[in-house]
């Protein structure tokens, strides 16, 4: 069941309430498994701390709490991109692996990582903020989190479309592009992309510019973690050239080569994620 | 016992059996538990790869095997970062916490990573190589990894000395300060960190530019990992301003505040994770 996110905790709490309420109509129900934007806490019952993608009195919330008691059902949360790359782990593109992580390529970058078959969390639940691995040293472009030069200022969809923006203003190649009749503002992902696989020369420097830049971040990860794979999900990920960035990223580290794999589990990773983490928390 | 360790397999193994065979006249040995630069394999028996500190046919010795059969005693070899990490961990800075890294500020930066009282090791045993984050997307300073941008290239002794050196030649402060009549090529950290703290104008420009590089990479690893703490080893640990980096970096993350601080280990750190690492291996 799909409904729209209302940006208010109560109505949150409400349409999740009916959510449930339908579903047990339709099947039997043996636990209550949440994925949930923000960071969540190690013990799987709250949000840490608030984002701007949530209602401030969203983490007030014992999630753990209130559905256990209201639906006398095992409750367990967890944040939505931890929870796609234990899907990914689990039956998805890192299947068989014990070191992966996972990296959503969406608005912003958000991640998880698996280190020898388990969930890194931290000391308070929030590690995997890997979309805030700076890129760079003196300040250049802010980053929603009100720092520069973060891997989601860049490699993010938000931070492409700004790229294209920059270089569009930047580079003679835009004037004999096909988007030269766009307005600045109106330049978009979308559109370089379609432009770069018909050879559109702006388009081929703006793409390889984020190309690199993605691959920048993932050379980090890769020296840090030394994992099996990296597995890319969210909006972007259709449109990597996998082998590529595999070749390039494996002469740069120092590590020994992995795989960089496109997630598989879909829109519904961090449900399906989630699930798989009640069913091993609770026995199911 | 110290000895000046040779460039040469044969002639490093030789030194350690005779320190060994002289250790073992004086005290009732029970493991040999050996601290080395390289990657050590996850099973603890052997160097995987080498690196240019190494002679290129170290990783054909099978260290595990050839010192437990020599000497009739178990024996186990750890990545030297990963061990000091591992003693800061159990005895040093990071006693009490469950998720630390110490970072090595030498020649080059290395490192280790403590998650719930586990070293990270990754697929190979690898993992934890922190000096080559990337701090940039353009090539600008190349590392000795032959990458360009690493953490390492700025934030390590090489680092600081060849920023100390460009500055130099950058900025007109140069030509005020207690250092201007020294050649570039005779600038070094030393003579900074003296006129830093002396008050001379171009010391602290310099002084502060490595700081700066330090914050970012830091800053990484915090939102990555959200450890309880980053210790700091190595030649370079003595001339960090703890108070100031841990606000400022505390200010910069998404995750939850940390503490930065000095190692306790010292010098035989590496010697003293490994021994830690045999007794519990051992049950010793």
């Amino acid at each position: 069941m799909v409904e729209k996110t209302p940006f208010n905790t109560q109505k949150i709490l409400k349409t999740t309430y009916k959510i449930i309420e339908q579903l047990k109509t339709q099947a039997n129900i043996s636990a209550i498994a949440i994925a949930t934007a923000g960071a969540v806490d190690n013990n799987n019952s709250k949000v840490i701390g608030s984002t701007g993608n949530l209602p401030s009195d969203y983490s007030q919330i014992e999630f753990k709490k209130v559905f256990t008691s209201k639906f006398n059902l095992p409750t367990l949360i967890e944040n939505d991109a931890n929870a796609a790359a234990y899907a990914e782990f689990k039956t998805g593109a890192a299947k068989g692996s014990q070191n992966s992580i996972t990296i959503t390529l969406g608005t912003g970058i958000g991640g998880g990582i698996i280190i020898n078959g388990k969930l890194l969390k931290g000391k308070s639940g929030a590690a995997g903020e890997i979309g805030h691995i700076m890129l760079g040293i003196e300040p250049k472009r802010k980053c929603t989190c009100g720092e520069y030069n973060c891997f989601e200022a860049y490699a993010s969809g938000t931070g492409f479309r700004k790229t294209i923006q920059e270089l569009s203003q930047k580079i003679p190649e835009f004037k004999y592009s096909i988007l030269v009749n766009k307005h600045t503002s109106e330049l978009n992902t979308y559109d370089v992309i379609e432009g770069y696989k018909k050879g559109d020369n702006f388009c081929k420097i703006a793409y390889e510019t984020w190309e690199k830049e993605l691959i920048i971040g993932l050379t980090s990860l890769a020296n840090i973690f030394d994992p099996d794979n990296i597995v890319i999900s969210g909006g972007l990920s259709k449109e990597v050239n996998y082998e590529k960035i595999e070749k390039i990223i494996n002469e740069k580290i120092v590590t020994t080569p992995l795989k960089i794999l496109e997630a598989k589990s879909g829109n519904f990773s961090g449900m399906i994620g989630a699930a798989i983490l009640a069913q091993e928390k609770f026995n199911l």
